[in-house]
């Protein structure tokens, strides 16, 4: 149904020229002015096809689940650049037991988004593959990827550079004396836990040391999951582990308190993401940092770039080592003065 | 513009009337074919208006800014109860500096959404009113206000009774052995901090003790303005205090330990929220913990009842006092031996 433009105007208290403004949306309306003709339109049940709820200028973003404090906080950062351009941003939380990232893109599509962003989405699971996105592309929805890409990747997007991150996270830890250094890399299904591997390798090969497959462990993405993975990394030996984010660094930190261990101590930790407030109590976490605010400026630049028919290559960030308080000199070190003490004793 | 029935069936490779089954929301079609049916639908252009996407069973949840983490982790497990329902969760993150809670309201109704859940909403600004959710319940769209609400609410809505969990948390410290408590009430213009501040009244008066003013400070909702809060209290000679997040306590742990002071040694701190991960490193924050899964069940209850025409009035739920790490005795009382050992030596 479609009410006639006087209709509208005599609701809004607008003139006609004005409806018709904002419903081809030329330039040349107040932004309160176009309010009050949008509400009238939808108070007399204009029915706004996909086409038309387009303009009204929606972003959705598809992130996994919001249990892991870097999600929402990703999410608030992107919303609040594309918030600076007009748009509205709606979450779509996809979990593995609730609603799926294809529901959440079918809305999408289907309530007209402007443009859709998938933070670590489906296609970070490389059997799934870009096919999906490139539809999107296709219908003239902006699309932009956030981390777990691999290459070639033939929809926008923007990644951190999670190889070379843990190359550095490892070459901390073995600058401070580690040896027997682990991994917990996540379900290796996906792409961000095979480069998180590969740069651990990478910087292990670096430095002549051996490079013992049993010290890369998967885990789910959970606190338990990470516990779990810990807990066998520590009865492998090891005394320093990086991890594929500060929420498996937490369970990390956790698996090693129930064994008695201290940290940095006893077991040095380096997480992955820089989450805001993980890092409050305590000692500050040893983190790789994910520059999420200039990360979030790019998606809006590309998304806005899109729209205007700029399609830009992948984008790639570097992640910061942020030297906390978890990752501290190998045990060996530290005692190496005691033994000593004790052999001139003896 | 409306595609026929027959284009769609071929599309999707069902038959007529199955489409229009799905189309009429009738019984009897499987999941996967209603999936089918409904993107066949979306790809051959049929214009949804907002009766029609109404029927896709979507909820909006609007929730303030994710910075704090219990907002994520309400709308996640609100999100998680109604996907069993078949609902598919929004999310707007409302905030001062971005877009505004009626920005999200205003589109949750064009996009048709069955329901709109508000964590923390406007209307708890008492100044703001309940007009807006009565104007979407007449237009027949289910809602449920989370938290914030203050009597007479018009409106179905669940809240926590922060009067009576502030005032178990006062009571705490007393038991402690603190006779001067303060109190981080955050922007008194909202309900929360009102009834935080008449619980802790309460709490004091029942104790005979003196009810200070000048120990009720407001803050803004963020770490610094939690940190600011804290040492104005700290200088007023506060042993122990309550906050009205985990946030505003976190930011108070952190302005004791800026001045050398230790918690609980020297501070005693009470959160509120219970919020996961924030009580991972260190000692735990003791806290009143939202029921946030008991009330979660309860909104997408409450939601469902709605769509079936059943109205309830407001739930109110109990914060349980949590004893974590940072809440302890007084330390006149802890000092007390020292000093009777000095006078003895004297």
């Amino acid at each position: 149904m479609k009410p006639k433009l006087n209709e509208v105007a005599k609701y809004a208290n607008v003139s006609e020229a004005t409806v018709s403004r904002v419903l081809n949306q030329r330039p040349g309306v107040a932004e309160d002015t176009r309010r009050k003709v949008l509400d009238a339109l939808t108070r007399l049940g204009y029915n706004f096809g996909a086409e038309r709820v387009r303009k009204f200028r929606t972003v959705g973003i598809i992130t996994p689940e919001l249990d892991n404090p870097i999600f929402p906080y990703m999410a608030q950062a992107i919303e609040s650049k594309l918030a600076r351009h007009g748009f509205l941003s709606m979450l779509g939380p996809a979990t593995p037991t609730t609603a799926h990232e294809r529901d959440y893109l079918q809305h999408f599509v289907r309530m007209g988004a402007s443009g859709i962003v998938v933070v670590n989405g489906a296609y970070a699971r490389r059997s799934i593959g870009y096919a999906a996105y490139e539809r999107l592309l296709a219908e003239g929805i902006a699309v932009v990827l956030v981390n777990g890409i691999y290459q070639p990747c033939p929809v926008p997007a923007i990644t951190i550079d999670i190889a070379a991150a843990a190359q550095s996270a490892v070459r901390h830890l073995i600058n401070l004396g580690h040896e027997r250094i682990g991994c917990i890399a996540g379900d290796m299904q996906y792409t961000s836990p095979q480069d998180l591997a590969r740069g651990y390798e990478r910087a292990l090969r670096a430095a002549n040391l051996h490079v013992d497959p049993d010290l890369i462990v998967e885990a789910l993405f959970t606190l338990e999951g990470a516990k779990s993975a810990a807990t066998t990394l520590i009865d492998r030996g090891v005394t320093g582990l990086i991890a594929m984010s500060d929420l498996i660094a937490l369970g990390a930190i956790s698996a090693a308190q129930a064994r008695g261990m201290e940290v940095p101590r006893d077991l040095s930790v380096i997480g992955f993401d820089g989450t805001p407030l993980l890092g409050m109590r305590g000692p500050t976490l040893t983190t790789l940092r994910q520059p999420v605010d200039r990360m979030a400026q790019s998606v809006a630049a590309m998304l806005l770039g899109q729209m205007n028919g700029d399609t830009q290559p992948t984008q790639v960030f570097e992640a910061d080592l942020i030297a906390g308080g978890t990752a501290g000199i190998a045990p060996a070190l530290v005692r190496q003065p005691e033994r000593a003490g004790a052999s001139h004793l003896a």
